[in-house]
Formats: structure tokens, C-alpha cells, sequence
């Protein structure tokens, strides 16, 4: 359960009343998610996403909600943050940072098949062009910094096994890795359950609250190994190729990104083992029940390490 | 038919590629509107509308959008114009000004009950309210300005009773019109067929290029000349009460703009008899087809003038 700061309905009504958005009509906390507290909020002109951010350091919020509006404006379907009537997208309710943004239609596909994987790859591509004359930045949270910060406090925690692949991948990664890819602000978690659908069309992509300033390519490696998956871990190719197609029809790869795939697709994989181990073994008061097993990035890791058939890459 | 310019799907989809929006799934024209070319657009990953620019003046043309932005971005729904990859909203397509905006959901109303004026009266105020930090100016370009100079080019065509009323009433809003009322961006063309309804709830505001600065006692005498009224013309008591009773609800009108009431109802007839009459007797080449008669907002002024009874104001 998601709802950190529990609201009433007359606190949320009282708060409305900074923007243009119609009187309140219904107010329903959301149990997903982990770094916020949400709500929706139906009002009498529309419906959005209430969200009281009750961890993410406040100086980076501005980065977050800049970049859903500039993506919203560029017609991408994400959230759209609103402006209250002093023309400001940061609000603040009960003492914490506050946000209204749009409410998506559409629902989380858990299994996606070949079509669901060709949207997600065309809009990912349409949201990398997008982010191009984006002008905000804020480097990826949870990039090459964070992992070498956050290695040694989770290795007493690892076996001889892990312990080596954690120590040898961050070795290659820091030879490997730095390459002059293009970058901009990315998603950075573009998880199935981050994508809602309306049938096979994307009615939505939510929670930007790990974006950052990456690669495009790690933005597409760290989908590729969540959408196109086998059940232990290893890559659909079918799916892989209908992602990765989709997303070169729009913007086309350069030659350094092929080159680079193989390296990023393992890079992608050690930011989830990595984070997954510190929320496993860390974790921050009340978070354990949201805590995922850090086996599975640790498996797909390794096969990703071992996978020496070419990239499903586009034909 | 208000296709000016025949666009094909492979001008379009060529077109759309400066946008994220995807890729073009359908294009189709619409027959409404009488001074832009309109197509539905839709793409992989939404649904929009296509304007090419067909008379209106280039320069007024960033107000308009801008104003569109700016009360979508505060939450109220209407259309939303899309940036392409260069952040410009304002494009070109065919030698025209060109642009993209959302598409919004719903149906217009076109004899309207008690809860539309409601809804219609609350979000009237609530663009008011958002438009207060809209920093963009055009003055209303059929303001009092406009019929001054309108007014000589048709009085040729009218007879002695028209023609004496026109003049006083010229008169009468040159004595008692200007007063010091709450002004900003408004829509000054808020009818029936520009709002779009999902049952009760309003699903869009559209048509934004009549929009200019004037007050928006003006913009709310419009809409209820249009909304609230009896087949013969007489305001209709309950719906008039409803729409401006949620108008007031969330912006409460000042002592100012309850006494000059009456005489802005007056302006707000004035100004479409006026446009009416000069659609009417000095048509643009190929507009007879759109032209309205004028006889109905003729019978809207003078019922204005006679109606002694105090205005269906808020209790």
C-alpha cells in the first residue's frame, strides 16, 4: 500500500481550488507504486493523478515534471502535469511536495505479445526524439556513479558467486560501458507495468520518477529485458525483434549503438541486480513488502553475460 | 464543406514525421468550420486534429495556439497543441500555416439542458480563471473597434428600423459599454457547437480562433445568448440561472459586473448581428453557403434592450 499520507476528500476539494480543473467529484487512493503517495481525482472537467512525494529529493522534482510536460506537449500520452493559477506545476499539500497530473486510459499488459512489444519499441523511439529539445537535466539517479557507490554495501551480503560477477561486471562495464552514445532524458524504468494499453495502442507511459540523463540505448536495453523475456530470463527473439524493429523504423541506430548493444543490454541488467540487492538487504523502514527478488536480475545477468548469438537486432 | 485544401495520407504521414506522435493510421476531413481546413489525424499512438490556416491573419496565429497551450496546460480541455521535434508549435504544410492539436472526446449538445448550462457556466469560469496568467495579447478582433468600422459597410443594406437601431445602439454601447470590468484571454464564441459533451460532463472546448482580450462578462453574455435561451430568442429563466450560478460558484462576479450586466448582454448581440449582417450582404467568395441570418441575433438585441425584468442573476 501506496497511500503514505492518507487525504480526505475536504482537504483535496480545499487544494483544488488553485487550479482550473472543475470541483471534486471522487478521491481514491492507488495502492501501486513505492516513492509516493497517489490518488486519483475525478473532477467535474476531467480525471488525474494526485501525488504527494514523500522521498525523491525535492531539487530533482522540477527535472521530473518538466520533462512529462515537454513530452505531453510533443504528444506523447504520459502524464501531463498542471498548472495552478500562479502558472506553477509544483504545488505542495500537508507540508509535502504535491502534483496534479493527467489521468491515462488504459491498463498494464503483463503478458505482452508481438504487437504489444512493436508499441512500446515506436513509442519509446518517439519519446527519445521528443526528449531531444528537451532542456532539463538531471543525470540518471541510478547510473555508473550509483552502482560503484552502492556495490560495496551490498557485497557482505553476497555469496563467493555473486560476489565475483558483481566485482567483474562493474570492471567490464567501467571498460566497456563509456561510450560516446547519444543521450538525453530518458525513462529509465520502462517496466510492463509502466506502459498502459488501450488494446494494442498505448493509452499511456507513467511514472518518469527514475528518469534521468542516459543513452537512448540503455532506455531501450532496460525495456528489451523486461518486455521481451522468457519466463527464466532469456531473450524472446520474436519479441526482441518486434521491439527493436519498431523502435529503429522511427529512429534509426547508429553504428556505435550496434556495436554497444551487447555491453548496454548487460549494463540495463546490473542496474536492476544492483538496486534489487540494496532494496533486498537495505531496505528503507516499511519497504521490505515491496522488496523484488534480486535472483531474477542476477539470472538474467548471467545470461546476458553468456548470450554470444548476434542481438535480435533489426534486419 | 470547409476542406479548403485536399490533403493526401502520403502528404500527411511525410508531414507527421517532424512529430513524436507516431505513424498515420487515418486522416479524414471535416466538414465543419468556415475559415481552416480540418482533418482528423489519427496515428499509432493518438488521436488529433490537423488545421491548415486559411484566412486568418499569420500574425494572430501564436495567440490563439498559445492561449490553447496555455489553458490546457492549467488543466482545462481543449485542444492541446503539439510541438514538433524543433518545439515549435506553428508549423507549415502546403504553403500554409499549419497545426497539430489533441483531439477531444464527445458530441456537441445542441438543445441543451439545465446541467449542460451548468457545466458549460463552470468551465467558462474556470478558463477565465486560468487565463488570468496567460502573458499573450490580441485584442478582440470583433471588439467595439470592429463594428465601428463594420457597421457603415453594412447600414447600404438595411432597412429604416434596422438601421436606426444599429446607430443607437452603436451610441448607447459607446456611452455605457466601456467600464473598468474584469478583462483577459477569452473564447467570445462559446456555442453550442464549440463545446463537446461525454453525456452531462464537458469533454472538450474547441474552436479557439475568435478568441482575444476583452471581458469576460463579454464572453459569458455570448455564451448565454446562445445557450440559455427560448426558440423566439427570450433568455430561458432556469438555464440561464444554472449556467451562471456555477459560473459565480467558482469565480464570483464583482459589484461592477453585476450592474453593467444588461449592457454587455446587449454588446455580446450586437456583435454577432453585426458579423451576421456582414457574412450576410458582403460574403467572402465561396462563404454564402455558411452565412446565418442575421434576423435571429436582430430579435436577440432588441429582446436584450426591452427585457426590463432584473437579469436571471445568482440568488
Amino acid at each position: 500500500m501506496s497511500v503514505y499520507t492518507a487525504l480526505t476528500d475536504a482537504e483535496v476539494a480545499a487544494w483544488l481550488r488553485r487550479y482550473s480543473v472543475g470541483t471534486l467529484a471522487e478521491l481514491k487512493g492507488i495502492a501501486a507504486g513505492i516513492e509516493n503517495t497517489n490518488y486519483f481525482v475525478t473532477t467535474t472537467l476531467g480525471r488525474y493523478v494526485l501525488t504527494l512525494f514523500e522521498r525523491l529529493p525535492k531539487e530533482d522534482l522540477p527535472f521530473y515534471l518538466n520533462l512529462m510536460s515537454h513530452l505531453a506537449h510533443h504528444g506523447i500520452p504520459c502524464p501531463a502535469p498542471i498548472a495552478d493559477r500562479d502558472h506553477q506545476i509544483l504545488a505542495e499539500l500537508k507540508g509535502k511536495p504535491a502534483a496534479l497530473v493527467t489521468r491515462l486510459p488504459g491498463e498494464t499488459v503483463l503478458a505482452p505479445h508481438v504487437q504489444h512489444c512493436a508499441a512500446v519499441g515506436g513509442i519509446l523511439a518517439d519519446m527519445h526524439l521528443a526528449a531531444e529539445s528537451f532542456g532539463g537535466h538531471l543525470e540518471n539517479p541510478r547510473g555508473a556513479k550509483w552502482w560503484r557507490e552502492t556495490a560495496p554495501k551490498v557485497m557482505p551480503f553476497l555469496d563467493a558467486e555473486r560476489e565475483s560477477l558483481l566485482t567483474e561486471e562493474l570492471r567490464f562495464q567501467s571498460l566497456h560501458g563509456p561510450v560516446a552514445l547519444p543521450r538525453g532524458a530518458v525513462h529509465a524504468d520502462l517496466f510492463r507495468d509502466n506502459v498502459l494499453f488501450d488494446g494494442e495502442v498505448v493509452g499511456g507511459v507513467i511514472d518518469f520518477y527514475f528518469a534521468g540523463v542516459d543513452t537512448f540505448l540503455f532506455d531501450i536495453a532496460v525495456t528489451l529485458n523486461d518486455w521481451c523475456i522468457l519466463p527464466d530470463g532469456r531473450i524472446d527473439p520474436e519479441r526482441a525483434h518486434a521491439l527493436l524493429s519498431a523502435y529503429h523504423a522511427t529512429r534509426p541506430l547508429n553504428d556505435l549503438e550496434h556495436r554497444a548493444w551487447p555491453v548496454v543490454l548487460r549494463a540495463a541488467a546490473l542496474r536492476f541486480w544492483l538496486s534489487r540487492l540494496f532494496d533486498f538487504y537495505l531496505p528503507r523502514p516499511g519497504e521490505l513488502v515491496h522488496a523484488h527478488d534480486p535472483e531474477h536480475f542476477h539470472r538474467i545477468l548471467r545470461l546476458r553475460i553468456s548470450e554470444r548469438e548476434p542481438a535480435p537486432w533489426v534486419s
